[in-house]
């Protein structure tokens, strides 16, 4: 009999990485119940996290989602990463299945890795959200400096599902890992408390709800706020020519559905929230580019290891594609840290503005 | 040596079409000096309407396109035609060079087709605009029911580019044609007054201005408002997902440089009517779909023939493509004229509408 390792690698496509002198290979396509981002290490397997769908009207969606009650917690707006030990090294995995230089260097100021001597199979799956991030533009209210974890759920290695929720907290709580706020066990009867939740995530700028069936098939979706649509749109500016069209859409219908939903008005001050989202990124975009002739976003992030900040920046570059360009700005220390901070520059967004405000005309 | 007709011919790309027993080419892709939407017809060719580029940035823009003083004119919010005669019939072609039913049936209410008894190889290029029109949503606010017709440029028979402004104006004037606005002939130095017609023009809810510079190399380029970009947004609601990304990005520029340019503030006001153009029209279809289980848009508009009503239904269907369905509502007679209304309908966004209201998943 084949391995599980055996069959991932047969079936699936996959690419290889390294990282201080780790290798490992990636799945970069879903297939076959594996996940893109499912990483394969020695003898281990991390399995990619599970997509979760999305519904954008809460009433028919909890009806047609969920059979059996199920827990509602918090969705945090940061990225997404999986945390595990390997050889006694912690490492954290993006999405995509990259061990990421920055998450990795920060694991033991981001929860007591201790968990791992208890659980060596553990792997955590959270999000990590934080204005000093590499990554995102936006940040939640209530990381209001460097960032921070945020687990949501429990994997082991070799194993694709998630644990039962149930389960998952038990260790969450033994272990005192940093967690999503959890709202309790509800079911679709509850629809009046479960908007209260919402509507209270919305007034206070968070992202949204996470549904979790406290059965064996360990159904899941989410729901994001009008104020994470909203959030959305604003922090996508800059990167505006490099969306897909649906992108906004997407967004927009997020936030009528939420509002019809919720039985919140549209009012004059939402739609001014929304324009402004619209307009203040290109109007900084124009502004920056008739001071500086050039547009970019700079990210900044602090990392205990000189080696780790330098790697996140060429990690960045990687993934990044030709459609952005990266550029190192500074690398300090201070105090404990190295502060890396760097730009990020898209060339098409920057073609067309010095195209335009040189007076040249555009055919369309 | 080859006439200009067989030159065409074999160089550039047509498509064969039929409008009421008149068989005619139309030339599909620009190509060599002839532009798209030119069409053969007979013996007689009737070139494209050549395309103006756009400034985004006025001060820069108009030093860097023009070298002599130019005129100043009003550009209109509405569907761009070439009207002409050919064999004694009075005939309108859209933009991409199909005879239009509607435009062509409703010519001798449009202007005094007397011009062409003077002027028979004159081509008329003009912008038709209003409420009442098949093609476009939103119409000038002087244009507030039914259709009118406004020239902006004449061409000859044969010629690929538009008569020098101030012959046409003659030409226009003796013949007492409708035509667009004029504000008359400037320099580059005059921007201050050029502005003050952009603002003026921007408060009163116009589309914005064209430039004609007044030499023989007859250089155009064009300008458009705040208001302009924004009712853009708005009136592409319906259509979101049918549009490039760039579209969006497209317009928020307009609306940024528009306002730098002209020193405008940017105030809440502003950002609200940006929010509102975005939001509108999904709003709607929201509401609309909760209410009839699709989305729609109707058109309406009055023709003095009945079978030019039915093939103006025809003609829109087979121009939409696959990725709109035009369906016929009404036809029905109103005193002189028969008024025909049909639907605008965007499978895409209702098959999404109808995932998403009965709680479907959505994985993005």
């Amino acid at each position: 009999m084949k391995s599980d390792l055996q069959e991932i690698t047969d079936q699936v496509r996959t690419a290889e990485a390294d990282h201080a002198g780790l290798h490992y290979r990636r799945v970069t396509d879903s297939a076959r119940g594996c996940e893109r981002g499912t990483v394969l290490l020695g003898e281990a397997i991390v399995h990619g996290y599970p997509r979760i769908g999305r519904v954008l009207a809460l009433r028919p969606g909890l009806g047609e989602q969920f059979r059996s009650p199920f827990w509602v917690e918090e969705k945090v707006n940061g990225y997404n990463v999986r945390i595990f030990r390997y050889e006694g090294r912690p490492l954290a995995l993006t999405r995509g299945g990259f061990v990421c230089p920055f998450t990795t260097d920060r694991l033991p100021e981001l929860l007591d890795l201790a968990v791992f001597d208890e659980e060596p199979d553990l792997v955590i799956c959270g999000e990590v959200a934080g204005p000093d991030n590499p990554y995102v533009e936006s940040a939640p209210p209530f990381v209001v400096h460097d960032v921070a974890l945020f687990t949501f759920d429990l994997m082991r290695l070799g194993q694709p599902t998630p644990l039962p929720a149930a389960e998952a907290y038990e260790l969450i709580d033994r272990a005192r890992l940093p967690a999503v706020t959890r709202f309790g066990r509800y079911t679709t009867e509850d629809i009046a408390a479960i908007q209260a939740i919402a509507r209270r995530l919305d007034s206070e700028g968070h992202e949204g709800i996470v549904f979790k069936e406290d059965s064996a098939r360990a159904r899941r979706a989410k729901y994001v706020t009008a104020a994470s649509a909203i959030s959305d749109i604003q922090s996508t500016a800059p990167g505006l020519m490099e969306v897909p069209p649906e992108y906004f859409l997407g967004r927009i219908l997020r936030l009528v559905l939420f509002l019809r939903e919720e039985g919140l008005t549209r009012d004059a001050e939402l739609d001014r929230r929304l324009g402004a989202a619209f307009l203040d990124g290109p109007y900084a975009a124009v502004e920056q580019f008739q001071r500086e002739q050039r547009v970019s976003h700079t990210y900044r992030c602090r990392l205990r290891e000189r080696d780790n900040a330098l790697a996140l920046v060429q990690h960045i570059n990687q993934v990044s594609g030709h459609a952005i360009q990266v550029t190192l700005r500074d690398l300090r220390q201070e105090g404990a840290h190295w502060v890396v901070e760097f730009d990020r520059l898209y060339p098409s967004l920057n073609g067309l503005l010095g195209h335009l405000l040189h007076g040249g005309l555009l055919y369309d």
